[in-house]
């Protein structure tokens, strides 16, 4: 699942680090070290589960021994109070790492779970549910992971692999028009170029000027509907900002082929988890 | 503000590092990279501003010699559709840096903001509100940074420099006297010990095996006065588990001297802002 | 010039590590640490210039203070035994950095001035001369910016900006179509798709399955010109497979977008600079 | 084969990470995660083979269970379009990391490859080819020891064992024998002081001043010869400078103990393999 | 028994970089790389054994593969003279390997040497030995782990698990009770007060201001008395100042609850220890 | 003074976040941010002063504007209760890094005064006294540097600059023969051969076999003057093994070129200090 070595093995690092920091004092002192065990990873709230791999690595990260029994696997949709895997292993590594462990699923699933509830609203409706770059930072690669999870598609990682042409270009660049030529000329031939616009007009410059994609910022089903009309199938169009539970359904019916969602990624809430040691 | 050097420093650098990777193809291509200009940070929201330092520091990193002009600091109320400072330098740099800055500052203004709230809700009673070790892995820093310009009050940052004795360790001790002793004998005497319990019974064998802090877990305001009158002053008592804005008035009248609350950290909202381009 | 902070540092400090190591036992025992001195960097061939940046960036690793006094600047068409640019500094520090500063220039110029005279061969036609991921390990950066300064075109940086479906993706994937087709529904849709065929049957399959760019892989100019009439403009077109010097000029001549060159980053032959110190 | 740890580990890691950043979107959308296979490394060109541990480590660095099937080792001389070795494993794998893989194999064995073609010319003269500083930065360790499998010898390290007193220091230092004397009195008894020249009368100064060795630099054959016959034996003499495969037997017949060639590491031509996975 | 992961592994990474740099010279040219055999520890001296987790960490941090056969383990007082453990495995390996790994275990074994005699001294008094953190840089795990293996008890780890205001913070406060107060307001209600007081005046002062613990430095035991009369029993009370093994018996017999003792980690001398290969 | 870049920054940024960690408690809380002073430190004995850099250093990488004003320099004997240096700036900087400056000086200022007591015992001979491998890990360039200070001479810094066969390279190896001639075939020719003896016998074969430098290691007086005329300064002798202070001037009368001491680094006693804030 998770490819970008360098950066997952960072953010797992920093997290252990900044929380063992020079030791466990608790755990070191109350637990013996040698003392085997079993604790179970339990739901409190129904959830689409979504972190599991991570949350072995933070184990396992510091001891590779603890044994995993899954009763649940990533995208599944799991009720209350159910157990999604039963760690067997040293209480100290299965204690000392509890909590980082339980904070990246936590997001994790919690992003995963408000995806599914964002799809769910645009069924049967083929447009795609996208991300943002507005994610947690060091955590790109887990929040967008988290989101396909949810049955989202993942806008462009960065600012590497992708051209977003935004206001704030536009205003550097002078124009639309402008903005568009120099991208083209300076970009890989393998990358497309989308441009963020704010009226008819916009769309209308962009879509002559060569933009491979529009996006729709902040625009009135009803604008969206004219630009869809306007491109005509000849591009794709991303309509975004301020998109809500509640207002999702009326622009997706406006014909945009994809809906991006900030929130996502920068406000969905931690899903509720719990592991509890077994007493033997 | 900020001590933690190389905790710091780390998240910067690693979130700048995933979201620029081999280089920004939109403004590499579009933007002059001697040009300069201003840009504006404004509010969408009314909030509480915090991440100002991190704001700027993720500018700097890419290039030192970004100039701000703040009109509000740390820990304001601030309205919305305020400019809280004014940016001037090269472009290129302001909207390379421009979405990882906004991504901490939202985050960071979100977790204050939301603190506040909770503060205000006990006001004008003797309790603490504290955080938890629920935090974005990577984030603790920053995030327990926020909670303190909200108003409140740190717990233990980490594992390791405090101890709190949970369910699962008295689990995997057998006894919360056998743990306490154990604790005891093996942390440095510069460190309280604090307990976790699930009824007076527990605060009764905590008191008297010689904890220093007891923490209430998910018990109902009624037992929490019990355990705080049989107390009586002599150790602390704290109260968790489930706390939300509705609610935490009424465990503040029990009397305890902190509420811990997970949400302040794992499940605030984003704080709204936006960075524009002045043109010339 | 250099975007990506992260690469480019780690490979200057690994190399000035690797030869620096536990120190310049020369230097340190034969000049004295506070002798100052000029030293100037000569041409010993024609070449294009190309990574005067780096060279500075490798003295000021060592100390921020030496001065340059450039006679010519990146991209220029330099003639042998001509003063590129007058160091004046502490001269430990310029001798401790002159062997690295010098492999870098050396390389950077090398594959500049070869980029150049592929990009002679084909003028004036409309075709781009394009690099490859055959660069020297660590080095991505700096090669793909030399082949720009050499007046080539940059394909996709790395295996994150870019889909290029090989001969060994097809025949893990079974066929043209599913490979493509597997490519549409996993990739952001800022990417577009590009595909490598040997023959023009493999050229019609990709085209039928909406490829958005064909590689034409050591296929002969008679067969690549089938494919430029076949494709008709539809999408682009791209040539590699040993391409020389000798042959280049055919190849463009079939009509092709882009031509790719391996031999740009994997085969340069170093320019040839010297150092030399002005004894006072 | 390997020693230095840190500085393979860290060029190993650094060009995985240039190349696949973020993820190899081409694989990851096309090759199912769980699809085995087998892919043949062949020789495209008559060579010297250099890198395969190297090779091979590119590979485990992504995935330890890949299996290596060897038909030649390391120094092999093999003739073109053989197999080299037969990998089988994750198709994933080997895909993500063929071109790293590749793109080290082929440095290390174009080095190798010219290597051997110098060390042939010199047979059966006692003079061994040495190599220089002029490798490609963050290769150092690599380049080195792919000049030892070609049939060379190798110079110092680095800056840090061994004394090379070239031009600029002696030029800084004011005299050979000033720059002699402050070495033997600043450098550990276990290194030994080279002192480059440029004709008879350096040669002289620098014997009388107590000197380990004298490097020739860019001098002619009949001055070698002089120099030769001055030292008697008494100490190592090195040539070097502009040293060719058609120049080089000249040089050897002058009696020099070492000839230094840099040309061996900054400008040989990568070698030419494949790798080919194979259909089921 | 090694917790923190990262600074364990840092320092002992550092350690073998900073000996084996570009390569082990001498077991490279004079070993065969594949010979296998035996090697012993040895005591050299009567002495507290500490740090085999270590000593083994290193070699192993080269390869995993030697084996060690243990007669003694952490905490043992061994004569002189005896073998500690039989290493079985790489000769190279073990050659390399050798120095670091023995002068980790020299130093931990001579602070747990040490630590012992100061702590016999005391017997059967009720007072703990602690250690400072006057400790080598970057070894402050491992010098701490030695304090507790030869039966001391540790202080606080860092800056950041406990607060000590000494003399230099009184200084710059104002006064005891003006920093006892703004401690008790910053500092997480899990962490105590300790005060560092240099007479009866202070002690007093710090008694009233709430100070949790009482660090008496350089003090005359006929002051200590009086203090411990005075707290009698209320706090805890600490002597620390210029201790030796002379001196230490007499403060002990003044009642203090614990004496620290720099020389523990600043002064040990090395523990003698000889590693010797058995010939075949 | 300090060349290698990477080991001097690792070590010190290594101490500085073992110390830190998440924060300095005491000081952040006690001590207003913006609170400026001067603080002097103090000489408590007598000592050779090295290190100041170092110690300087440590300050300024947590806060660039601290100010010394010094009076006296690395190399020289200060009495005790002197002021060294006198601090001027942040008082929070000051505090944060006092122990860890401290720590780094005091160790280095012991290595120096002791390796001073070593010199003065040989005088008026014409003897090195050298350092050898057994540093504390990770502090070898301070440690090295320290005994250069102290009037010591260094001996090679790793495995990497200088070859020496021990008695386990030699049991490995097989004989003492045997060892040289397969290391003057492995090492660059910028590197000299030293081998380790026990006896006349092995003084003899090491000669005859081609050694550069022969150490004797723990032989008696008359041995080693038996030696010495052996050699007949053909090449150089070096003395180790259990030189003390009483020993050490018998030693240099055999006429010994180097006596190589390891308690110079691995058992000197910190060198006393004491940092005085000092009060408005």
């Amino acid at each position: 699942m998770i490819e970008q070595h360098s950066l997952s093995e960072r953010i797992i690092r920093l997290a252990l680090e900044e929380d063992i920091g020079s030791g466990d004092l608790t755990t070191t002192s109350v637990i013996k070290s040698e003392a085997g065990g079993k604790a179970s990873l339990i739901t409190r709230q129904e959830l689409v589960l979504a972190g599991l791999p991570v949350f072995k690595k933070v184990f396992r990260e510091i001891s590779p021994e603890i044994i995993f029994n899954d009763s649940f696997g990533e995208g599944d949709l799991v009720a209350a109070d159910k157990e999604v895997t039963l760690l067997t292993g040293s209480l100290s590594t299965i204690l000392r790492a509890e909590r980082t462990a339980l904070n990246f699923l936590q997001r994790m699933s919690g992003i995963a779970t408000l995806t599914r509830q964002f799809v769910k609203k645009v069924q049967p409706l083929e447009v795609s549910i996208l991300d943002t770059r507005k994610t947690a930072p060091g955590h790109r690669l887990f929040d967008k992971y988290a989101v396909r999870i949810g049955g989202g598609v993942n806008h462009r990682f960065g600012l590497f692999d992708g051209v977003l042409i935004k206001d704030n270009h536009i205003a550097a660049a002078g124009s639309i028009t402008g903005a568009i030529e120099s991208a083209k000329q300076g970009v890989p031939h393998t990358i497309r170029i989308e441009v963020e616009v704010e009226d008819l007009a916009g769309a209308k410059e962009a879509l002559a000027a060569g933009a491979d994609i529009i996006l729709l910022d902040n625009m009135l089903p009803g604008q969206m509907t004219e630009v869809v009309q306007l491109v005509n199938g000849k591009i794709k169009v991303e309509a975004s900002g301020g998109i809500t539970l509640d207002r999702i359904k009326e622009v997706a019916e406006t014909g945009v082929d994809f809906i991006s969602v900030g929130a996502l990624t920068h406000s969905a809430s931690a899903a509720d988890f719990s592991l509890e040691v077994i007493p033997e």
